[in-house]
């Protein structure tokens, strides 16, 4: 049987060498780990933009997949190292409320805070838990090791205040999360809200948009569009184009979305 | 018997989750797989520079090697998703001439359609076949699946309106398909073309270059020198420094290239 | 057993295909291969910082690793292709430093150079000596290949000239090595040379740092601090913002460490 997947998603970039690093700890470890990266590319410390992702992607990764989520501007601090078994998956990854969007999907088996010296580099630094906590309890995970050896159990971990739009009657107001590489604007508005429902028109800043539109190429001219994206949310695009150029800096942008009486 | 290498070449950046949840839908279907990433870099929509890409490089990979390669600026409308195995590969794309240099290097064996619910995310989504289509029939396929399974088989493909350049008897016109992060200009003038000819002078923009240099650090100085690069076609370069920003925006630029007549 | 592990610290970025096509090469050759990337992101052509990040991160690997180092501006001169094997893992480098500050920490058991035409890609180029002559070299290693068959021994190999800080009475200068993704000012200042002693000032630039903080958020107000961080040396930074974007160009600027007398 294979060993667990480990799948790594922070906001350290590539540039350095910390995530080199982590891999090299997990190796250390367990020689036989296979790891993927999820993404380091988050905007540094945006937690709500970490948890967005985490919680649109841990369903397209294997069962039983550990997934190591680091965005920890509090590292060092009396913050929580957590690490938790659910029904679905492992997380491991600092008490800030970065994993909470995704645990509200799943059932929580077991939550400790990881604490045992034997699966920590000991000492820990201030700055790199990164390396010294969450790699290494990943790596002990990864070849089957019990969650309840890391530590403590924990009853209750940090809730995000929640990025869910609001909604009015037929007015939808969701927000801009973040903008991805092609420039597109990911909003919270899931695919669900809109689906079956007559859109009469989409507002943002100045814009207004007319529906949603099914491809990036049924628009051809270098005009906003309101598409479901890859995150099965609104997202906001222009086709060959950069609507983050368009429109202007992208997170917390209000988007509005005025439905049309279901019939 | 090892499972055949999965080899990635995307405009996806690193910056997003897409490429990890490529890995992560291919981890799910094929526990085994082992995945190289090609680039994830290309210029966004840049069909072009892909195919260059991908030519150039294939070789330097096992026989087997399946690759997954998306730039889709046409994801959702009706382009096909094509699977293609050759006497030397596999290549999983979208039907938009990205591939077709590639396949002129080789013998075609079969050629299908991605069609089959069962090796498909099901139901797809408009805007991310690289989730949805590509990576699960590269997992698939990466057990060993016969081809023909994905779908039915089809008879030609998109062909790309090729970069060679055009040779006028001592002159050769060729272009800068992109510049390199060290700001490397890369033509489409390949070194065969050069080899034993005895150069007069490069002409780029409004500067002119005596011959080719054997190795960077041959020029100490920072001026502009042509060399034959990494991707075995003639590249203009600054030793230490980045041609790119001292001619200007690379893409499509023209290139001269005065031969001396042969002895 | 598992093969040793190739662990890949060059300046190629990942924007490119060039740590890819290693990647292909070393498949090829060994399709067992574990490779892991310590980072792709140094500064072009910074043959300090990749000495720097590489003396500071390898302990963080497995024994046995084989560390793949490119940073390379003299590729296609005279300067050798170095292979070392040490009582802790392998070096493979351009023989311009690089590896030097790494090496002083352990004893080098044999040092030969890459010539053996059976383990280079043939003929090799004159710009990617990463793909024809390094990777080859340790997908080979990897297998378990002994270290002479690559080449005759060489006594000596090219010492950087190192970065350690000037140490005056109660005065340490030291100097910042280059930024990380967070802004964070890397100096040269060891941990060692601070611990246990009272700091009564930092002086960067034109601003003053009274002693060290302890982690990041300790520091709530935007104001520059000095923390021991994750490379094991002083850092330079802001809580939740860039040091660098605050104080400016970063390498070389100079870091003074005021000491009160020891007790």
């Amino acid at each position: 049987m294979k060993d667990r997947l480990i799948a790594l998603l922070t906001d350290f970039d590539l540039k350095d060498s910390y995530v080199g690093v982590m891999k090299g700890v997990i190796n250390y470890i367990n020689p036989r780990a296979r790891v993927v990266d999820v993404t380091h590319g988050v905007t540094p410390q945006d937690v709500i933009q970490g948890a967005f992702i985490l919680e649109k992607t841990f369903a397209y990764f294997p069962a039983n997949t550990i997934f190591v989520a680091v965005i920890d501007p509090g590292v060092g601090s009396s913050r929580k190292a957590l690490a938790v078994q659910t029904d679905r998956c492992f997380f491991i990854a600092p008490d800030n409320g970065l994993i909470s969007p995704a645990l509200e999907k799943m059932k929580i088996v077991r939550m400790v805070e990881i604490k045992t010296p034997d699966y920590i580099l000991y000492p820990p630094s201030n700055t790199f838990h990164g390396r010294d906590i969450f790699a290494p309890a990943a790596a002990h995970l990864s070849t089957g090791l019990s969650i309840e050896k890391l530590g403590p159990v924990v009853d209750d971990y940090q809730k995000l205040e929640i990025f869910h739009p609001e909604i009015e009657g037929k007015l939808i107001r969701g927000k801009v999360i973040f903008a991805d590489h092609f420039g597109n604007l990911i909003t919270n508005v899931n695919a669900k809200l809109l689906r079956g429902r007559e859109i009469k028109k989409i507002v943002i800043d100045r814009y207004e948009i007319d529906g949603i539109t099914q491809f990036y190429q049924e628009s051809q001219g270098r005009e906003l569009m309101g598409i479901i994206g890859s995150y099965d949310t609104l997202e906001i695009s222009i086709s060959m184009g950069s609507a983050r150029e368009f429109v202007g800096p992208p997170v917390n942008r209000e988007v509005e979305v005025h439905l049309a009486p279901p019939e």
